[in-house]
């Protein structure tokens, strides 16, 4: 019987060539770790389509991925069968079954991501696998004066890995929001949609406004120039999370 | 010149087969990566005292060691000099000449253990390298009156792995506080000494009594008959931090 399928999946990206499979497959990738899994389950090649890709390194709380497979398992089971054989950094924390017309892709309607970023003079050994790290000295209200220029509706494609090549880059962030604890800052951040290494960009561009290296004129300047090379540094992977996926 | 330095030390103990060297020097421990460090800045053999073993798997923020060695580098540049060479999961965050009768562990006056603990259904991989785990439904309130019994001047040898042997296993703990956050519990024990492996059955016993697997009265069972099986589990080694030595 065909069934469709939806998961929601946690993985620490520390191990992983990104999300998407390669086609060469000596690169361990997420995509790939699963549909190896799906196969030993359903004795079945499955092809998975997730949310979004997620870079090398990058971590996800709630990554979502859809797919079609001849099966009679029922859509709340399938995650213990998955989770059995899946290695330790990848969990299934949810399965349901879908209707044919829901896909985790081209359904979403937004996503939240989260930036973990360590401010301190030295690095950490016990942060470094899960934060970002400044030594730069930050002035945390003028990061979150920052953050209010990049939510609202943005041609962001000042904001985006130079080579990448997407026809609309129109997004809009509905939220930005800035925790401080002790020397952590935590980024949560939620648009309609997000351009290839956007989030890292602002991460960058907050810090360097922040500690005085850039104006935070730079941000409205790059909605108009579209001009990458005003802005702040790409944010490393792997204090990136991709937390939610909305849907309707 | 003979010169006496004291350093602090932070690391993450996943990849190491804990603090000790080894005589077969193919196992990694943080002890054995730092005199290779010392051989290679100094060109002489030495030999490092930490302030107590920490066991395969568990974490240091404080952890403390001195050594003598013939050199001329400066005791606060030290730490440069060593964080140059060390490998990433190992870092020196303070360092000083001391006075020759200054030893890390001789003349440590007490310690400081945090255990991270996840309280949750279902493991989590992004939470899987620091913290402890536990699916067992637990009674906060419950675990804090347990904890209390903890506290103060007791026998603890009924909290020794069986097998060690030390002539007095009379301990003080001075203070076991315990926080709550989301799914998250946070204990930080501090006291005079600790025997071998007691700062995980203790985390182990107050999960048991919490859930109700065991009676509150255990510990001072235990206290009396020095009995190992009435009490909790040895909580697993991940979710250990030593945070601080203290010194006069």
């Amino acid at each position: 019987m065909m069934k469709f399928y939806r998961v929601d999946i946690e993985y620490d990206g520390t191990e992983f060539y990104g999300w998407q499979r390669q086609n060469n497959d000596q690169l361990r990738t997420v995509q790939g770790e699963i549909e190896k899994v799906l196969l030993k389950i359903l004795k079945e090649k499955v092809k998975i389509h997730g949310s979004g890709r997620t870079d090398r390194g990058v971590h996800a709380n709630g990554q979502v991925a859809t797919f079609r497979a001849k099966s009679t398992i029922p859509g709340n089971r399938l995650k213990y069968a998955m989770n059995s054989f899946l290695p330790k950094d990848i969990f299934i924390k949810f399965s349901e079954e879908i209707s044919e017309d829901f896909h985790a892709r081209y359904s979403a309607k937004g996503k939240e991501y989260k930036y973990l970023l360590y401010c301190a003079a030295d690095r950490s050994p016990l942060m470094d696998r899960y934060y970002g790290h400044t030594k730069l000295e930050i002035d945390f209200e003028l990061m979150k004066q920052a953050a209010l220029k990049i939510e609202g509706k943005h041609d962001f494609r000042a904001f985006m890995a130079s080579g990448s090549s997407v026809n609309n880059t129109i997004r809009e962030i509905h939220e930005l929001k800035l925790e401080k604890k002790d020397s952590k800052i935590i980024m949560t951040i939620r648009g309609n949609g997000f351009l290839y290494n956007m989030v890292r960009i602002i991460m960058g561009t907050l810090v360097e406004i922040s500690c005085g290296r850039k104006n935070i004129a730079v941000i409205e300047t790059a909605y108009i120039t579209g001009d990458r090379d005003i802005l702040g540094f790409t944010a490393t992977a792997r204090g990136l999370y991709l937390q939610k996926v909305f849907y309707n």
